[in-house]
């Protein structure tokens, strides 16, 4: 780089994303982990680490594709505690989530068959308990609009508030008048349904471009994605402004599908570490120093 | 059956199973019907005959594979009158559901990893609502006697009562105590997901057999299967009994996967019949007449 | 086509295609059949009849979705006299093929994922064999044109004859000098594939609609697909003109995929008969009797 | 090893794999590269570390799942030098590939759907070919000696001699007299497909372990799996001796599906380096540093 003034944006951004997870479990627990970014043309995976301690015996983990493409890590755990993380860099688009309001709907007949899935009510985007209000509000705007409409509503009428719960549905984070971003995305997926535009749920990171470090996040993200003008766009309800450094982990119909763990039986969280930070042009992942004793030393 | 020798179980059973829906449309509606047969090892389709009158024009009608594998027809119906029917004889396997309550449960690690998406909560199967009770009632049993508990359970405390809303979840009909074959259903698979045992709705005919007429169905039915034993096996919780003459449709999450009927606007229903017989051992579908305005004639 | 003032083309054309094979079986006999018309916008099926005698026994005949999303029946067939029919009635398109000579060629790099595979050499369709030859002969055409060109050339150099092994590869009819029209479809894959064009080999019914009596098709039709301007566009280097009335039953890399008949041991054919004729805009099947021993009558 | 009693085999073995290619690219150039080790009970991935220099810009590069399940790497090379390269950390079972001779061989009807596709020829295992040398050779054999006496039959008689083109099938590798490890695969292949076994192409890395420094692999390695038993099973003509420390990368119909490397274009090689090697139980990656100008300082 050179002291002249760079005039035009960087081709790519680099940024360094990954969790920690520990556990301290009583008995051997099977689990289900959702977590690793996707390798797409908008998001180019450079390097990837993954630490599950104590390493698992053969036979004890692997991974699997699931029904919606995303890709799934599955533990069978033994009893004592437990370390699982994630540590990638990767390459984003350095633009933020483009603007698609001018974009048409389409009518239902038109639609790929592939979409059509994403019209049906979940678990909890229970798109079919919105309808009505969904068309007295937003009946009137269509394709692009409407969709951005259901973001603006969403975001200037629920304020952000921790503590859902994880059964918490879109009618009900509605009607309790308060959302945490999974409730956000749920909303944001059950409102377009209801409005026959296929929408499903957006798992992943986001980066902490130009947010002041207090404001940084502690916990993976979650958005939607409506499917407009032939492809998924992205939308955001909670931020509900235009964000780079979005990396996606995987979508599906709801948090259910998606979730970035899921325990079969007790497992106690002792911690949780999550990153997603800027690094410099040409940064690798650090190296680690592994124990004899299976845990990692910072 | 008479005290006279009977030689031998017939190798088959043939049936003939279908069903007209009569519409009145204002507008032109896009539609999705999940009402074929499967052409299976226990279930084999004969002949089938499909009418959707008028006939649309090119363009306006196809079929294509679901998530779950099912076929679904698409159709952009236009304003008008409008009939939908299919008709089949198949050859299913003459014996009743057979006893599995012998089968041990698959621990969740030893479960393949297509199955796993059914363990998770969906839109009208709502097990992570169910959960206490579950365990609480059905904790002391495993396996193949579990899940008939839960038959057992619902068959006795909820009485069957027409009436429910196409809306209604596991939980609230649990809660309205009351149900119809669709609640019974999710109400199946919703205990057995929250007990760990993978499950699934499933949608068909129900054969009249051994049915006084008067009993005999006048609607498609639903039941679920539970993954035990390395394989899908069937229960029925509606009728807790085993039955002969079962039509397998399509399975899926719940019903709202593979509803009969998924209508995008208005589309009043004017009449429907359905029909699951038992046939002469070599009897096909009778002629139709079709008349050149494109309604059939009985 | 007269003086008189045509009003408008028919929006549809009313087809019926079907065959019958007739086998004599020493051996119980697996056998994989891949004959079902698809259900498609630019065909819709009206009415089908599968007819297997006689009839498998449960657990003897099903159905399943090949790699390729093209149906499959499969079968045991007991030994003894074994019939296999399909019959159904179609509303096509009314238009011939349409020209597509205009269309631009995708770069590699602007394929998507799933028309990659159609790059690749296959058993029948070995283009990397005819690399040179291609690029040769077509490297100056491109797009639309240049598959075109491959019709062309093949058309004009190879003469239509019967007696092509069913081992026959696309180089080694090449070679020989001479075609059926399944040698036709490998040469335009293979051809098309060299040139980095995604093709696939397409077999189905080929109607004969203004086609003299005498000249009527007494098999089944193998055509090919390439892909530009972003769709899946027939040709057919066979006939090399455009034509109405094709009815597509399955695509796959080569013949191989996609064989009608596939039988794992001797398989005897006895008869075989094939039809593919226009019928009156609201005609259905004719009904059939099937007597008590199980065979047809005609 | 030490004449000191060993009490157990070690629980698993950790390997390191990988390679480096490097190409010097004169146009812009589309690649397919297939060469990720999959993570699955038997080989669990615990590091892993792609390097694609110079650094594709976004758009350039992502993952996709083809037909078979397999990851593939797309990118659009620019011209210059291009380095690609994979390196990762696995534990493998430490146990050599088990002998399943005693295994009965599934007759055809008994094979389960998604297998029935392994039957048929590809192109480079054109099995068709190889049916009357298959009887005449195997058919005194069935099941899992049947494979085994395949494999002890190419061993004995093919010589491994480099220098295969990359177009040989299985019978003009069989002609020739001499094979390398990809034709010993694809032979594998077509002999069990020609006696009605489904098998299948599999590629990835073969480790050194127990093999003398200067035998050691420079390259991938090929062999190929039959469906016995209800699994797929690892046979390896070439070596023909059970062997640990196996890293699978993918499956397919034969070397064309599964290429680890396929250009769309000259893409001249101008080096490349393979490893496979054991390293110490807590083993991870080394650390890399990478220069500003892109390109890695060993």
């Amino acid at each position: 780089m050179s002291a002249a003034p760079v005039l035009r944006a960087p081709e790519r951004l680099r940024v360094r994303v990954g969790f920690e997870l520990r556990y301290a479990l009583e008995y051997p627990t099977p689990m289900l982990f959702v977590v690793e970014p996707q390798d797409r043309p908008f998001q180019q995976v450079i390097e990837a680490r993954r630490r599950v301690l104590p390493e698992p015996a053969p036979g004890r983990m692997h991974s699997y594709t699931d029904l919606f493409g995303n890709r799934v890590w599955r533990l069978l755990a033994a009893p004592g505690p437990l370390l699982v993380s994630h540590d990638a860099v990767l390459d984003v688009v350095p633009h933020p989530d483009p603007d698609v309001r001018h974009l048409p709907k389409h009518p239902v007949e038109a639609l790929p068959d592939h979409a059509l899935h994403y019209l049906l009510p979940s678990r909890y985007a229970d798109s079919d308990r919105l309808a009505a209000e969904a068309w007295d509000r937003f009946g009137g705007f269509s394709g692009g609009e409407q969709v951005q409409a259901v973001c603006d509503h969403l975001h200037a009428s629920l304020p952000y508030r921790a503590g859902s719960d994880s059964g918490t549905s879109a009618t009900e984070a509605y009607r309790a008048g308060a959302a945490v971003c999974r409730d956000f995305a749920h909303l944001g997926v059950a409102f377009c349904r209801a409005l026959n535009v296929p929408a499903r749920y957006a798992c992943g990171y986001l980066g902490d471009i130009d947010v002041p470090p207090d404001e940084r996040p502690m916990d993976f993200h979650a958005w939607f994605e409506a499917y407009l003008g032939g492809e998924w766009r992205t939308f955001d309800a909670r931020h509900n402004t235009p964000r780079a450094g979005r990396v996606l982990i995987a979508t599906g119909r709801d948090a259910a599908d998606v979730a970035f763990a899921t325990t079969f039986g007790d497992a106690p969280l002792l911690s949780m570490r999550v990153w997603a930070d800027e690094t410099g042009p040409h940064a690798g992942l650090p190296p680690v120093a592994v124990s004899p004793a299976g845990m990692e030393t910072p």
